[in-house]
This record gives structure tokens, sequence and C-alpha cells, in this order.
């Protein structure tokens, strides 16, 4: 299965008065790690929509284990589930600098030509490089 | 069941570059509309805050059905789902102007001691307020 | 001079953990302050853009007074400070609610044809509105 | 002068329709830019936090000059302008991959004792990182 790993900071922006970083960001950092594990595969998210395909998300799902807080290193895993066919399921875990996981959530994209605005299979740039990883 | 209904306006800079309401706005949408939903109920989530206990989100679950657009006055339905104890869910559907439904989803919170940060039962005044729905 | 007031209700999200509002989030406040400012002229920013016209922000000045808190409903008190030709300059104040000046500040946005990305003119819609305000 | 640079990305939910980074998110970029700064002088904003300093801003000024896109590299430069007294500027500029210059900006902060809620003056900490750069 593809997984990889990125990191990112928490935002002094990203916390709320509880001092905990806010429960809205997740869908953020989720979409940091997705755009980095995409570029890891040697194109770019950005590339793909160059390209004619968008890719907007159908679901999302967040379990907050415990709280981030202001400044902390946080390591997000970013696992695609399966081959894409006309969906693309990406798994999330967050872990702080202790390894502790603190977060957990999912999100489902659809791919959709931007020309037609239908649905579309996903393009082939991105089944070639995954291909390798789920067989 | 206790049901509300709130309409907040799309702002520019929740739009990307797909021309949608970013996906990962829905969680701050969800919060404007919770915190109405009780209001309703003649105190505030602010009030609750004060009174010691504070609510996290533990689970939050999004099903993206439509896109929404800049400057479109939405109406977010919130409902709750049963009489809280320990936690408390809220469920969510989102309709357009045009009064179709773009978005469903739900948040689970959790109510916790601020003084001791341990969890709590939900405060007696929400769930004076709550208890003639639910009998 | 044009003024218009618009009111807002802080969101927990907007909060930081300091416990006040961020401060990276009074641009949001401007642009709703600023959109409803221009709906209350007879059409929106929305059509304006509808009709070629786009206009992305070139200056933007904020001084912080005072802190705005959770849940607190600001006033926002928009002005246009003259005539638009190939500018429009929109003042702010935002007000708690003792009705205490906690903010100010300003925005410059220029007028931009889509279909050439070139400087324009202000749209003859918008002038025509304005007119009245600055004879 | 001290001076430190700073790369962050483009986020997808960074942008609006207009295909621009919104002129809201700057202040989120400069945060990330100071807060980085402040760390490549041996300790973290965090930790002044800890001391009981709390450092929010009074004033910030941004003048866009082109835009950013959604995937880019930034490079954000940070100067502080003279010693912190009770006050302290960051000036930003803001180069995109091409290296041309997108961005300007100056944040001032102010320094407060948490405990008394009262203006302080820079911890000594800040003042003897900083004294080499501006003697």
């Amino acid at each position: 299965m593809f997984k990889h790993n990125y990191q990112l900071r928490v935002r002094y922006g990203d916390t709320d008065q509880m001092g905990y970083v806010y429960y809205g960001n997740y869908g953020y950092y989720y979409e940091q790690a997705r755009s980095e594990a995409i570029r890891s595969l040697g194109f770019t998210y950005k590339q793909l929509e160059g390209m004619g395909t968008m890719m907007p998300i159908t679901r999302m799902n967040v379990k907050y284990i415990s709280p981030a807080y202001y400044d902390e290193l946080l390591t997000i895993e970013t696992s695609i589930l399966y081959m894409p066919h006309r969906l693309i399921d990406f798994a999330y875990r967050i872990f702080n600098e202790e390894g502790k996981l603190i977060n957990e959530g999912n999100t489902q994209l659809i791919f959709i030509d931007m020309a037609t605005k239908k649905v579309t299979h996903a393009p082939d740039l991105l089944c070639q490089a995954l291909k390798p990883y789920y067989e």
C-alpha cells in the first residue's frame, strides 16, 4: 500500500481559545499531507488539474483523539487505501512529537473531467505511479 | 427532537480555485450553526464554558453532495440526536438557496470539566432546556 | 460619503490561544462588511464579477486597538472614501457590543478586466450607485 | 539587521475563486515566517509566552504586488527593524519561485505581561539574542 509521511508545524492562528488546534483545521492539514503524498509520486496535484481532472472531496471523517498544540511538529501519515478508479480514498494518521497518535481521518475524492463536469476515471499518470504498490 | 435553522452567507475567502467552498471550511459552518442552535435554547456556548465545562469535538463526519458557491445564503439545519450525557451529537443538513440539500454531517462533542480536565456529564442548564424535546 | 453598518458574530474558530480573535482574521471580516456594503447599493460583488470585472486587493492596513472575543456581536462600519476610478478605497471601523472602537483598517482594491487581465475603470453600475453620495 | 528566510507552500485552501491566494491569508503567512525567524535565534515564541510575555499585534500593513498561486513555494524574508523595547516591528517580503517580489508587509507587536495584562519591555532572552545585530 502506498504510504507517505509529511511534517507540519502548528500555527498560532490554527489554535482556538481552548488552546487546542481548532477542529475545523484538520481538513486543511489533510490537504497538505495529501498534496505532498502525491508530489512524492513524481508529479503534483496541480499538474493533474492542469491536465483537466479536478478532484473534489465527497466525504471526510475525522476522529479527534488528543489535542494538538501551538508550535508542535506533527507527522501526518497518508495512505491510499486501494487503486483509484472513479474514487480515491486517502487515510490519515497524525502523530505528535512524542509519537502519540492524536488524530485519524479519511477523505474520499472523486475524479471530475473539468471540460464536461462529469465523473471520470483516475488519470493514467496517477494509476501508473500507484500500480506497483497494489500488485 | 430539537432542531434549529440558521442562515449564513458564503464569504469570498471560503471559496477555493475550483470556485467551490473549500471542503475544510464546513467544520466552521457547523460550529456557527451549533452555536446558534444552543443560543436558541436561551443561553450560549460561551456561558457553558464560563460555568466550567468545555466541549471539544471527538468526531466529525461530512458528506459533500453538491458544491456551495460564493455569496450563497445557505440554510443549516442543526439537530441534537438524543439527550446528551457525557457526549452530545449534532447532525447538520445544509441547503442552498434553491432548497437543494448540498451537505450533510455530524459532530460528536464530549463534556470536559475545565478544572479537572476529566470527562463530565452535560451541564444541568443544557439538560433542562433539552428535556422537553426528548420526552 | 457612502457608509454602511454590518454585524457579525465572532466564531470560536476565529479565536486563538490568547483568547482573542486572531489578527489574521480581520481581512475576512472586512470582506464580509465590504460585500454587504455593496449589496446595500442594490447589486452584489458577485454580479460585478459576473459582468467581467474582478477586484483584487492592492493594500490593506489594520490597526488593532482592543481584542475581540468569542461570540461578540461586532458592528463593522464600512465607508467608501471617494468616487472610485481605477481604484476603490474602503475604510472599516469595528465596534464591540459596548460600542467601543476596537479595530480600524482600510483596503484598496483595483478594477481588473477579467478578459484582458488589464486595469480598468470602475463599472458604471457601481459609479451610478455611488454618485449621489459624492456630489 | 536581523533577517531570516522561510519557505512555505501555498495550500489549495488558501486560494479563492479568483485563483489567487486570498488576501486575508497573508497575516497567517507572516505569522509562520515570524515564528520561524524567532526560532532561528535559539528559542521559540512559545517559550516567550511560557515565560509570561504575550505579543499581540497592534498594526499590520500589507502591499499586494502580484498574486500567489496554489502550490507555489514562497520565500518569506523577515526582518526585525530595530532593537525591540515595548514594541517590536517585523517587516516581510515575499518572493515567488521565479524570485519576483510579490508581497510586502509589516506587523507591529506589543509586549504584554500575561500576569498583569500591562505593557512590558521585551524579554531579556530576546534582547540578548538580537543585540549583536544592532550594534
